[in-house]
């Protein structure tokens, strides 16, 4: 009798484990140059976004969670890589574009090992729907870094003609073959979505990573008829609720599924809101400049983390966050190793998720490609060269740097070095450390067209 | 038998009413130059506001809240009387000061009829705990306005000497008598919290209005032992949080009487953020500019309104709405019937409280003293007159208006008059319209010191 009670534990135990699929499902939501203050739960007064806002309701809502780059190709490589864009040639250089262009012919080194392809390597189904930016020759595409599957956009949805002369017309991808040219892209939502939800229901057996990086809201902004006209905010406003939309069916699908509490779901913003494009650019609310400086506006988007029952609900944490944080914390989370020989710029922030401590890394290093323009360190943020974003203007470097205590004001209204001259070294001292510990590799943005 | 159980059901009745005292209480806090950026739930990145969250989880949030004038003094006659602070003689003029200062010999008029006032001639008990700051000599304080009990300072925590040359020692009143002279600030919010609670509980039984209006985060910040240094967000982020916790003590209070579904809470501040201050300061988030202007920033302030079962939870609501609309609403609410021979600014806000209405009023005045420096209607702004807060620049007049549309621009970035001459004539008819119709009352602020 005890005999065949241990039996039936174990055979219990081994069946379940595949069925009650142990590794939690990661599914990454990373929307395009959504600012800091353009959701209903981070303050916007006017856009709805009643599902983003629910999955808030349900999980942690982070208020300090900072991108890799304050642009798209560099801030996808931070965080599909977990290293500065410095490390791994995708952050620029003096001489090249600020991401890759249609016609540029760098990627992402194959040398580099992606979230995908570790969770790949852990028994993990990878999908990738929407937007990748890290290269568009043959060699570069996600299913050479580690994803299964493959349907989207490679770049940017303003790079056709005539706005890229040399462009050809917008390809949409399905794996490894441009299955339309010029789609429609006021349905790219609604296909996105469709296609997002079709992954989660045939890998439901498995664990699965999905990265689900929707083109919108980067202009130009197209949305779907039903959502038309339904927001008080205008065209940009329609955009961010049909998003909204598409957030509400993933995390729909997992519950009906019976997903919900196997799956950690983390959505945020590849960077701030492009302010040049006035009412069609988002909002960094209380935050500084946008998208393309080094401010907090461009640096620091919005970030929720879901995961019933291992997150609390109706959290806030104002731990300072980095998208390089993920890799590590979703490598863990699948049991897969660290890789050897690359060096990793986050931490698993699992026990921040979890509630069991309240503080992760307190460093922050704005990069504007390959060069430092400012680095956080607690409280505390220090400009050493200062632009405003998408300007003419030269940049002004400032030595001594100019201070902010960013936790007191937020929007970096009041330099404070004046005072302050122990931090003000602190931070230079952690400047030569950091440049010391760097280095660069061949910048893939250098490469010609 | 049958007689019998109608006599039980009357007599049931009769009795409960007052047991359950079916008027509903009113609690009407109103704190002093907290910004729209300074919550939690509206966005503010480092100050910890756990209990007023709650309170708008298990409520609705407002983010379209206007209150009467971006000042104290006329924002609180607005607030009270549900007028226009033009009318009742609050609004000061050109040869004003801001709001009346402590050797004032103005005050709000005896013909005015404050909220108290007619909810004490409904049977409500009437508790004002807090600043005044409607008229300091005897025939102006509270209990000459409608109030059965009051316990505060009578106008702000900065009007003492040396700052003020020739005001007396900080008065710390109690009904009609002065108490205490300079009482230790750090001590406000707990006695006022006190205070309050000891109201809620002596008048548990009838139903009662309370007006709490504690003078922080007015400057200079003050703040219990327990409270000092606890905010990342420095002192003004430790105010903000002992307020939050008294927040939490009241709401809790009327959890342990049981109150709760019967008390309507009302959350919101005078004025935007006294931006004059910097980090002492609060901030309008998203809105442009703060207290003493005519921007968003100056009039539109966070706003939350908690009843359960009333009012359904986590709503937010978009609508436009005044502190002048509280004044209707809660007469409404009391079975009183509205003064007569008075005009009124303010509309019965209930439906939208409980859902049955998307939309409420649709225009705002923004009022700098006695002159109209912008209109909203709709989505539109006008702005007639400009000038930053507490500058010495001389206002610049436009004419035509300056427009914005403030639903797709909160921010007020993007000036929009070409192409919409017929918005702008609208308004300007608006204009011309409502002057016709407001009688401006003799300048209580002009009277001597």
């Amino acid at each position: 009798m005890k005999f065949s009670i241990i039996i039936f534990f174990i055979s219990f135990g081994f069946f379940s484990c595949k069925a009650q699929n142990k590794k939690p499902n990661i599914i990454l939501i990373f929307v395009d140059d959504l600012g800091y203050g353009d959701l209903s739960s981070f303050g916007h007064p006017t856009i709805k976004t009643p599902h983003i806002d629910q999955m808030a309701d349900e999980g942690i809502r982070f208020t300090q969670f900072y991108v890799g780059a304050s642009i798209c190709t560099p801030s996808r490589a931070a965080l599909l890589t977990g290293r500065l864009p410095i490390r791994s040639g995708m952050s620029g250089s003096k001489n090249s574009g600020n991401v890759l262009y249609p016609r540029s012919t760098g990627g992402l080194p194959q040398s580099e090992i992606t979230i995908a392809e570790a969770l790949k390597d852990s028994d993990y189904k990878t999908g990738i729907i929407g937007k990748w930016h890290l290269g568009h020759l043959p060699e570069f595409l996600p299913l050479q870094h580690g994803f299964d599957y493959y349907f989207g956009i490679p770049y940017s949805n303003d790079m056709l003609p005539p706005r890229y002369k040399s462009a050809p017309k917008l390809p949409l991808y399905e794996n490894k073959k441009i299955i339309e040219s010029d789609p429609d892209q006021r349905l790219l939502t609604k296909r996105y979505t469709n296609k997002a939800i079709n992954f989660i229901e045939e890998n439901k057996d498995d664990p699965f990573f999905l990265y689900y990086a929707n083109n919108f809201p980067h202009t130009p902004l197209y949305v779907s008829d039903d959502f038309e006209n339904v927001s008080k905010r205008g065209l940009y406003g329609d955009v961010v609720e049909e998003l909204d939309w598409s957030v509400g069916e993933i995390l729909k699908t997992l519950k009906d599924f019976k997903l919900e509490e196997n799956t950690l779901v983390i959505f945020t913003s590849d960077n701030g809101p492009w302010l040049k494009r006035k009412k069609n650019g988002g909002s960094a609310g209380i935050l500084y400049e946008g998208k393309g400086s080094a401010f907090e506006g461009g640096f620091r988007v919005p970030a929720i983390a879901w995961w019933p029952k291992t997150i609390q609900a109706n959290q806030t944490s104002r731990a300072i966050i980095t998208a390089m944080d993920l890799y590590p914390t979703f490598l863990k989370l699948a049991g897969a190793d660290l890789p050897e020989n690359k060096v990793l710029d986050g931490q698993d922030i699992y026990p921040i998720l979890t509630g069991a401590k309240e503080s992760a890394g307190e460093i922050v290093y704005y990069y504007m490609r390959d060069e430092i323009y400012a680095i956080r360190k607690g409280p505390w943020k220090a400009h050493f060269i200062t632009k405003p974003s998408y300007s003419k203007e030269s940049p002004l470097t400032h030595n001594p740097p100019l201070l902010y205590n960013i936790d007191q004001d937020p929007s970096e209204r009041y330099e404070v070095s004046k005072g302050h001259k122990d931090i003000i070294k602190k931070i230079q001292e952690l400047y030569v450390k950091h440049k010391k510990g760097v280095k660069p590799s061949f910048s893939q943005l250098d490469l010609g067209y």
